[in-house]
């Protein structure tokens, strides 16, 4: 593991992320990639320490990985599932922290629908003056910050594999496409790749990229995101982000294509017509990709809607898909967070 | 751990519970509640032993409590609930027990919402002259033992940390204020509590806590509990059990207050007029504690309803609340009774 | 560990296994079973592998007994439930299982409710040239194998403790009673039996055993299985299967009697008059039995509908039943079958 120092208690957002702990991030997840080779892909750094997954909301997915994150670490792992939980009991959230908490748990991973849930459960955390840690699992529309920094690993470790660093990324055109309005994962991409010095282009019909969020974000305006009340973000310095409502100027000679889930109700809110209209006119394909650089790769952090947000054979094509790269990252990933959060406790 | 002999085969119930007994799990709970100080809160008595929670009846706080104490242990866990099960193919409780014994479970973690049917599983296995044991986490409106238990050590180990036994209580005041009626919690610390030498005082309104229950329990009838067919209970000594259908006097110079989980079903049946009128009457808040010891502590089995059991502010003030405590207590108390049905076993 | 040489990566069917194949499951099973007597129940052969139970149809009985497989062998294991995953989200079977693959799972144990669902995830895997294995924990109508090489086991070591192998069959005569029509566990078992040289009599009403099925069973017409599309069957030796209409040529001298789990469903469906009725005609009972050999022993795969497929009684009477000893097989079976394709990726 890399020595450096790591004083971040919480990983609840990137908004404030600096490059240092970025580079931490990478070069750790880049010697647990190493582990993870190996023929026994166990460390026993987190033995005796119990990670706790509250998902409120389900997810078999991201629960799976951070479970597996945690096991290889030699963690003990404890799996909460709302639907068969005290909730329904008249229990707050707050509550059933502190619940797992007294139980002893160390790093409480937490998935809610509602944003600012994690933040709030971790400044609960600090007022008691506990050790423990809370890690965003994805909260509402606010962030997903273990998501973003497996994609930033996964096109990192793509330039460099020896040496995953941020400045990598410096003057890569990145296009995000979809459903950004909705999107956590696309927010917590938007600071990791504006902070590594990328031109980061969002491409959306208006109804998923409204004009609201383009004044938080666009050049011309400010550079903030659009703020998650309550939590007020910090004031950012100038960043290389551009919105386009029709596809073909985002990517236009990019480097990285991100999409994003479409969430088939988002139709039945009257938000897009058809999926068949919005796969013609936003779903990535291999024609479509001509406009980009030759060597251009394509992200998705899952489930995909095959043949609406992507094209089925394009998903498939290892030429060009990284979706499969950024699944076994966010083991690592995962891994490097719950080290660099937990190993301070042991 | 204390090298003292354990032959209590099953934990079922606390009502032939002896002295002995209680001081054993007390201080055996005491070595590990030290253990869970440490670095690395795992020790490997269990290793290589199966640990099953079978809950017919969902809890995610009574599972996740005896899950992490069988890690602690380094017991290997299962995790049985009753709806994913074939419980609704017609099998019955005792066939999936046996399914679960030949698969080779040392210890079986039962809630059932039926009292006796932990009761039940134990028969089974004792006739099948086999080594299981059986832990009640709770059957019906029978008992609760490991709740018991821990409100027991949570409230010896506040008076005494380093020395923790049931002596401890002798004169004690102690109220249990709420449900009592349908209360497994409540009967369990009957129990344990008189057993200890407390003056303990029941405290509710005549429809949760009926006459035909006082006359099973009160000092001018007879001495034992309410008996849960078809379990007939031992005769006991005479035990210093009050009842109330008032707060006040129960409240009166007491030592310890413990409050009960409200099923808010109990309005649509009729036992109950308004949550709010129960508040009023029955609720804990801090003017009410006024009338007990300057140094009264409060309990509660959780989830807590907030403001009908109790007053959220009161709930929240460790200068009054154990209900930390308790669920802290609890992993203690659930390591200490695996460990000494199970230590036997290795 | 006996030191033969294993060479299939995937357990998917036992239609082409081979006699060897038998035999060193069978002694591989043994062994683990003198592993399960020990003091500490665990071996550290699949230390930092990850198991996988991919659940898409529940069942809380294999998959346990494939978790306590796995976990004695030290594996780590990851539980998913159709129910709570992004199935609903619109992503393919191939893509949940290719997620898996990606976050590092070594072995995923399969349980889908359509025929050829693990053959078609083990085919990707292979596509892939990637080391993961595939174990069919049922699927469909198609294959149980664990269950059919479980259930071989437990008669085997009936006969021979020591040493299982499955020429202890040959001459044997061995009813299946019940459901055939819709069994994978009775096409497993057909195939193993066969194999071993038992002489295997089908007992079922027509409508769960129909023409159609005898058209590719019977001695007289050819000796393939029903083909389970798109799956075409390899080409099989002369094997000794009879179907018969009653019970009593099936039980007449026999030396096991295998008896299947009836779907309740069924009934609705019109296959079946009413389970009083199948009870008296195909229910196994003390009586019936006396047709048998003077030490038959009667098999379940469970759960069992108790006073359907077998009187209540006789299922509890372990001078015939086998029930608990194919619960407790169950996880030495599968443990070996771990082991088998897990033990070259280590």
């Amino acid at each position: 593991m890399p020595t450096t120092t790591w004083n971040r208690h919480h990983i609840l957002s990137l908004a404030d992320f600096t490059a240092v702990e970025y580079d931490t991030v990478l070069q750790t997840a880049a010697s647990f990639q190493e582990v993870l080779s190996r023929r026994t892909k166990k460390v026993p750094t987190l033995q005796g320490q119990v990670v706790a997954n509250l998902f409120f909301e389900p997810s078999t997915r991201t629960r799976s990985s951070f479970e597996i994150a945690a096991k290889r670490l030699s963690a003990d792992t404890l799996n909460f599932a709302a639907s068969t939980s005290s909730m329904t009991k008249g229990e707050t959230i707050l509550d059933t922290a502190k619940t797992y908490l007294a139980m002893g748990t160390d790093i409480m991973v937490i998935r809610h629908r509602e944003a600012g849930v994690p933040n709030a459960i971790a400044q609960e955390m600090d007022r008691l003056g506990v050790r423990v840690s809370v890690l965003n699992a994805g909260d509402g529309q606010h962030e997903h910050p273990s998501q973003g920094l497996l994609d930033l690993f996964t096109i990192c470790t793509l330039i460099d594999p020896a040496n995953p660093r941020i400045e990598l990324l410096k003057g890569k055109k990145i296009a995000i496409v979809g459903d950004i309005l909705h999107s956590r994962v696309a927010r917590s991409n938007i600071w990791s790749l504006t902070a590594s010095g990328a031109e980061v282009h969002l491409a959306a019909p208006p109804t998923l990229l409204p004009k609201f969020f383009a004044d938080y974000f666009s050049e011309e305006t400010t550079n903030s995101p659009i703020p998650i009340a309550p939590y007020p973000q910090p004031p950012v310095p100038h960043r290389p982000l551009f919105l386009h409502w029709q596809l073909e100027p985002a990517l236009r000679d990019a480097d990285f294509v991100m999409t994003l889930r479409l969430q088939k109700e988002r139709m039945t809110t009257h938000l897009l017509p058809s999926l068949r209209e919005y796969h013609q006119l936003f779903g990535i394909t291999r024609h479509k990709l001509t406009l980009c650089q030759p060597d251009v790769k394509v992200l998705h952090p899952g489930p995909v809607n095959r043949g609406v947000e992507i094209s089925s054979d394009l998903m498939d094509d290892p030429e060009f898909s990284l979706i499969q790269s950024q699944v076994t990252s966010g083991v690592a990933v995962r891994m490097a967070l719950l080290y660099l959060i937990g190993s301070g406790k042991v």
